[in-house]
């Protein structure tokens, strides 16, 4: 018999008030969420919090008990309202120092005399006890302390930062996924489809409507970590759909 | 002498596995946001939830207490993983029952015979004691029980319901914004930044970075409920900005 293997979970922490404000749209969450697949780690929440000590101490102290991983995105820079890495000190009740490898880092980026100044110093003050995690595009890095990872808002960055230090992370068996388009909807869908997902227990079958031009349709996501299960669920739909008279966009 | 008003807060509550798997890109955070500072209230915190019943409620009973407003979107259709009607309901400790005024919206809607199947009769399933939200694009209402709002995650439907209850909401002084995006990077600025943001308690001044084709700038942005004092804070900070050598792009 199979033991099932513990799930690997984590959570996002978004920190801004410019995602808050919809000013900014944040593209932060869809890479991590599809990293996370990849990795076999199930991102079971996301938080968009304002850059304010209280809120982002509480978030990651709540967090880091609830979750394997904890990202955080946003708050690094050099500017008065970057008070992420501060927040985390706070956190963790450690100091907030200047660490010699991060200052390392930022002088091999910062080569022109004058460049690294007390502003782009500040980056550089990491809580202590953490280990840095390498900036390949813009010289600052990122850290690690415990099971929080605190990564820099501007997603080019993030994405490159994210990539590097995937080998700290450990998780389970990948997920996997299929989807199909239809232009049925919902509410002719949902028996079959409430069937079929009681068939699958280990498929996950999601259910998401759009409305483009005028016209309701519904794309389905299937997601499991056994390609079998997977595939047999969606010729399953495939079937009920055309069954009830709908067209397959693939 | 000014008693400051009191602050109005929100939560937005993202309902959805599509979401927190990166498949699909929310849309939802950007408009309630923006909303919510022509409507004077602050929204808060953003969580992004999957479709699992405990959860949600958990969710929503925390931030039913912590926030004035919470709103809800996705979940609300008729397929198998959509419970967010029945998990509010259960949230709040009340029933789900059928709707008389849902099933009546929905009848106007789905005029054809057969149409309102077992399905979609789901979707006027409603906590007891709630009071319906108009859906005037697509039949099924949301609906609002005591200071939660729960809505569709179909962004267009969404945004329609949303600007139809409005009335229900009371906020405070509308947020007005202003941005300067610069071609200088926040090392450069973070100095005369933090001055002129002691300088202005009032106006919230935050700076994002971006990475454009290889190029770092800044998008700064004010923040106020008075226009006199945006107006001033964004003149002091185009002047640092020509002090500093750089370039304005409005």
């Amino acid at each position: 018999m199979n033991s099932s293997p513990r799930v690997i979970t984590a959570c996002l922490l978004i920190i801004g008030n410019e995602i808050l404000s919809g000013r900014t749209q944040d593209a932060n969450l869809a890479f991590i969420g599809r990293r996370c697949d990849d990795l076999g780690i199930r991102l079971r929440e996301v938080r968009v919090i304002p850059d304010e000590e209280e809120i982002i101490i509480a978030a990651v102290n709540g967090c880091r008990k609830a979750f394997d991983y904890v990202f955080t995105t946003g708050g690094i820079g050099p500017t008065h309202d970057d008070i992420t890495a501060a927040s985390v000190a706070g956190a963790f009740n450690v100091a907030l120092e200047q660490n010699a490898g991060a200052v390392a880092a930022m002088q091999r980026y910062y080569k022109e005399p004058g460049m690294l100044n007390d502003a782009r110093l500040r980056m550089a003050n990491i809580p202590a006890g953490a280990k840095l995690i390498d900036n390949p595009v813009s010289g600052a890095p990122g850290f690690q302390i415990e099971n929080v990872f605190v990564l820099p808002g501007v997603p080019l960055i993030m994405q490159a930062m994210f990539d590097g230090m995937t080998g700290r992370l450990v998780g389970g068996a990948p997920v996997i996924t299929e989807s199909i388009t239809t232009n049925l909807r919902e509410g002719a869908l949902a028996g079959g489809l409430a069937r079929i997902q009681e068939n699958y227990p280990d498929v996950t079958i999601g259910s998401y409507p759009f409305f483009r031009k005028g016209k309701l349709g519904v794309n389905l996501v299937m997601r499991a970590t056994q390609r079998e299960k997977l595939d047999d669920s969606a010729e399953e739909i495939r079937q009920l759909i055309k069954t009830l008279g709908g067209r397959v966009f693939d």
